[in-house]
């Protein structure tokens, strides 16, 4: 178990009496009060600063599993959707300039060459079909998960105060329904979902690719590596390992969807006390990321039908962050609100 | 019935079949795309483009039956919000200097003095008690209507092409729901909500006002404007004038809390053909909210337990609106991404 600091319980008791002061009624700001307590225990300040240099980083990779046709997409659209992020083209791109984040796409393990500047953290390319072999080379998820701690150290020694998690990956929503199901013990069918999107043929190919894989790794249900190596991906080892750093470098995290949820339940495995600095930004069209949440007990701030990927979920998220900060600091206090402000009778 | 006109189809199918171009799986923005969609027919334009002048108008007033002891809040509260919020120090000036919207508030019917700015527009001090008598007297609410039509032609003159709606009233929690009972011919223990926050001796006086008013305004269950003199109010007909006059202008609306929905349902029975210029931005805590929407076939965007009133939750839907633009105007078509870009096989 990896030592991660804890919020500052200060800063987030000092926030909590600032609310009571505001001229409002107490609680009438519902999640948005919940929001910038969090963000100042997370900063350890309160009133807590709109983020500064939120960094969103995509992390992709293709899944072998991808052979047994359980994605509406060809293998190389992982790589292709890799470019269009390094473009400046996708979706991630336009809302990250939309609400000021910076973005960062890292090739983990895509099956094909990308650009040095993407690449230059690569574990491997793709993964073995997790339904009939392991995902990984012995010391590959562990290795994996120091470079995803290493892009987590990067990017706060650059100066990141909020990480954004994203991913791109064909086939990575069948890989983290299976982690989810043997980690919650959920049965494969409860696991399974259209990911991009699939045909009712491809959904049995998935739901039995799923149920095989769960088999092959369901001896690992409380071993976060083993499972990753057995059943997950080199992509998703790097976001677990990014999670879990980015906790211990008392950095707080935006969630997006199935993939960064799962990696977040593999994090709480390695780390437990990380789970406190993950707020979840969206609820996907995936099933196995609502039992991921439930596990961690995060209650999702945004329910957009998202299922893109690439963290346009935490990027949609992220304006609510700012708002919950700025509400703390600018709003007036009752005593310099014009007369008295409103106060239960 | 007032003569809308209807969003421009042809921007929309033009948006729809953008939609199918850009790099990314064809509706994989869930919502998003929807209110990109809706906002390029409001536009009248593909694509369209963010919101470039986005007024929130606060319209604030006083409602007798605070006098039933129905609030947490004193009715002096009214007042002090309003001047709260003409300071800057509100928390719908701290969220609109977030997101770029303007603000302006108007005393419809506040039953204190206030500055002559805000006061303009003003129709009457507070409202009878609509428990037992009528909320406004003869001619008033048509009066108050043509206000609110006529601040929606200010607005729109001066360049908004986004409106959002706020509130300031104590009690008027109380009134909506009567409102809402009355038109949905719900029970009223089915549109009682705990407002800002009332304790549960509050709540049995609110419900019984609520029921002897809604016995009141029962006769009227389809006519708005004789709804609104019996058991409305004068700041509740001014955003009714203000929804239904938006529309006649082409001038797409953000709904926020109970109170705009409540005079949404109010402006639908005066233009039908208004409800698709207008988007519900949030739910919030009171019931009543639910069963207005679900009348007028809206489903909000953010479900974040505001209950504060002011337009927050309009404001913090705005981000939304401005990166479903985003979308459609800035990403990468098919043929523009790196490669050829993601297709269904």
């Amino acid at each position: 178990m990896l030592e991660v600091p804890g919020l500052d319980g200060a800063a987030m008791a000092d926030a909590r009496a600032l609310h009571m002061r505001l001229a409002k009624p107490a609680g009438s700001l519902g999640r948005l009060e919940e929001l910038s307590v969090w963000l100042a225990g997370a900063q350890g300040s309160s009133p807590p600063h709109p983020p500064r240099r939120p960094v969103l980083v995509i992390v992709a990779g293709d899944h072998g599993v991808a052979a047994r046709d359980v994605s509406g997409y060809p293998t190389r659209a992982t790589a292709q959707m890799v470019m269009n992020v390094h473009g400046g083209g996708a979706a991630a791109n336009v809302l990250a300039r939309q609400v000021g984040a910076t973005v960062r796409v890292i090739d983990a393990a895509v099956d094909a060459d990308t650009p040095p500047d993407v690449a230059a953290l690569k574990v491997r390319r793709g993964s073995g079909s997790i339904d009939r072999e392991d995902a990984l080379a012995p010391g590959e998820a562990q290795r994996a998960v120091e470079v995803g701690r290493l892009i987590a150290d990067q990017e706060v020694d650059s100066g990141a105060d909020l990480l954004l998690m994203g991913d791109i990956g064909v086939a990575n929503s069948t890989t983290c329904a299976v982690i989810v199901g043997v980690v919650t013990g959920a049965e494969p069918i409860a696991v399974v979902g259209r990911g991009a999107g699939i045909d009712d043929a491809g959904w049995m190919r998935k739901t039995s690719a799923i149920r095989d894989a769960m088999r092959r790794g369901s001896a690992y249900a409380s071993q976060a590596i083993e499972l990753l190596s057995a059943v997950g991906g080199a992509d998703l080892a790097v976001s677990t390992g990014l999670l879990v750093q980015a906790a211990v470098r008392r950095t707080p995290v935006l969630l997006d969807g199935l993939a960064s949820c799962t990696c977040a339940l593999l994090a709480s495995m390695l780390a437990p006390d990380a789970v406190p600095w993950w707020v979840a930004a969206t609820r996907s069209t995936e099933p196995a990321q609502r039992l991921a949440l439930q596990r961690l007990g995060l209650e999702p701030l945004l329910d957009l039908q998202l299922r893109l990927g690439e963290g346009t979920g935490a990027l949609l998220a992220l304006p609510l962050i700012a708002a919950a900060a700025a509400t703390l600091s600018e709003m007036a206090a009752c005593e310099e609100a014009d007369g008295a402000a409103p106060r239960p009778v």
